[in-house]
């Protein structure tokens, strides 16, 4: 049997993840028992919230225990199972854990999604048809309520989620301004179709706002928090859904910065709200297979930034957090 | 004819107004012309509102100008009319301005309220029966959306808002929690009928709300901002509403101190929400005869706070700001 590779939790960071807040530990495969299923990683999922996750306390998930294999989202292939829900050769999505090979008991391997790699290709389920195309796809149609005409802006707008965000608002009729940091990811992100991308690196947002949403904004999608949140904000239409999804400028703060404009929403009479997908979890076979029509009409792009190596997986994640991903950021593990 | 007073805005404050920033001007009084009303000012009401119409640049509403007679509620006797919908000793409220006596033109008569000073004392015309109750109304109802058995936390509660909110949410079948200053507010707040009320001058706000709240915050009515905020945000409720009511911690300050709590509504997938309640205009009168109906049968109680003599209205004002007020906070220009 292969030897197992993980990446376990060695301290709970203060700031940016340190490689000494990991630990890599190896450990023989073991076959699997009755009912248990062994699935080889082939790609990991790297997401922001995977930060909240290693901080101390619960929120709306139990943070990951040190000592504990990392939580991840991963793709990956089974290779021995007792399992009679699955057989070697199939391809499966779930929370594997950053580690190259996953043992899942009866109970664990309920939580995987069997999918169709010659359909779609393994990184795009982990991307579009995931979690974070769930995320853009009931944070902007439930919680932001777009209705056609609208003006929707959406931050980290070349991020994963971002750039589906302002895909589904084209496609539902509204007008969608994309905020993304350096002229490759606005050039990028207007080659997806969104109206306009404003560069924060380059631009005063305020007033770049201002510019491309000259009746305010009807729904911000935030993905960022901080200044940039403030800045739409300052540009609500009357009645405005500012829906709340992340805020990477923030998880590694020691303090977060409130929004200091949230009396636009008093002004405007407009609202804030927050979700976590999971809240949906009845819904994600209707909105994938939705989210898998326009994809094979074309009317939807899936962008993969793939880096090779599990063991560069601490450095990697940090990618998230320094803005240096174009589109959904995963781990290459192993060769499909 | 009577010499009218008038309180003018002389420059735009910084931080709390000073008296420099008014100017106390007089002027004549002068006969109503063809469909002009005159009204003498008996009670004006004082409104954190006002603060924020002091300032530079629209919001919901325009700025007073500069030189201009400072807006204000008011509550007063008709003394000479050309308007046949008005007739000398009718009483009516309406924004009359920080002045003795108003001359209105037919349009801005036509703004005017009517009262009946035999069913209710003209100073509950500008309190529960006033925009303030119906700020408390609609502000509850419509947009905390409170279910029977909720938690309703209400900041400011001994104020002219919060002290309505608590008694609506009481009527609704709700739990009402109020925050106030001080031990004499507090009794004031609970012998209304709330089922506790926290001290935030001597206690731990957080600790003391997950000590009444136990299952958490369903409807955090926020008047106050800063630290308070905070503290509900700690404490929510899966699925709370947060309702933007005012901020009254936060007006006098030169940076305002955003919710650095506010991921909590993502984790818990709750909303905060402002409103203005001129939007619901078309509803007042709806409103008010619901009030009234509590307000007869004794389940609703009205407070107010009454200063004697219209030159204290600079200081009168502060008391806002201070804190010092029990219930809605009025000034007593005349007898009626």
């Amino acid at each position: 049997m292969p030897t197992n590779h993980q990446f376990r939790l060695a301290a709970r960071p203060s700031g940016l993840p340190k490689r000494s807040d990991w630990k890599l530990t190896e450990e023989p495969v073991r076959d699997p028992g009755p009912g248990e299923v062994l699935v080889q990683a082939l790609y990991i999922s790297l997401d922001p919230a995977m930060r909240g996750w290693m901080n101390e306390g619960r929120t709306y998930i139990d943070p990951v225990e040190i000592g504990a294999v990392m939580r991840a989202y991963a793709g990956g292939r089974v290779v021995a199972s007792q399992n009679p829900a699955f057989a070697v050769g199939d391809h499966v999505t779930g929370v594997l854990g950053a580690q190259e090979y996953a043992l899942l008991d009866s109970a664990a391997a309920k939580g995987l999604n069997k999918v169709d790699t010659k359909l779609v290709p393994l990184p795009v389920y982990l991307s579009v048809l995931g979690l974070t195309g769930l995320t853009a796809y009931f944070g902007l149609l439930e919680v932001g309520q777009p209705k056609a005409g609208d003006t929707v802006v959406v931050s980290g707008a070349a991020g994963a989620t971002g750039m589906v965000v302002g895909q589904i608002a084209k496609l539902k009729g509204c007008r969608a301004v994309g905020i993304a940091g350096g002229p490759e990811k606005c050039r990028f992100v207007t080659d997806l179709g969104f109206d306009a991308c404003i560069d924060y690196k380059s631009e005063n947002v305020i007033q770049a706002l201002r510019k491309h949403c000259p009746n305010g904004i009807n729904v911000y999608f935030d993905n960022v928090g901080g200044e940039i949140l403030d800045a739409a904000l300052a540009n609500l239409a009357r009645g405005a859904r500012v829906v709340i999804c992340g805020a990477i400028s923030q998880y590694n703060s020691k303090e977060i910065q409130g929004p200091r404009n949230y009396l636009a929403l008093l002004v405007q009479g407009a609202r804030m709200e927050g979700f976590v997908v999971f809240n949906y979890a009845a819904r994600y076979a209707e909105a994938a297979r939705e989210m898998a029509g326009w994809l094979v009409a074309g009317k939807l792009k899936a962008k993969v930034d793939i880096v090779e190596g599990f063991q560069t997986f601490p450095e990697t994640l940090l990618k998230l957090f320094r803005g240096e991903n174009l589109g959904k950021l995963l781990i290459k593990v192993a060769d499909e």
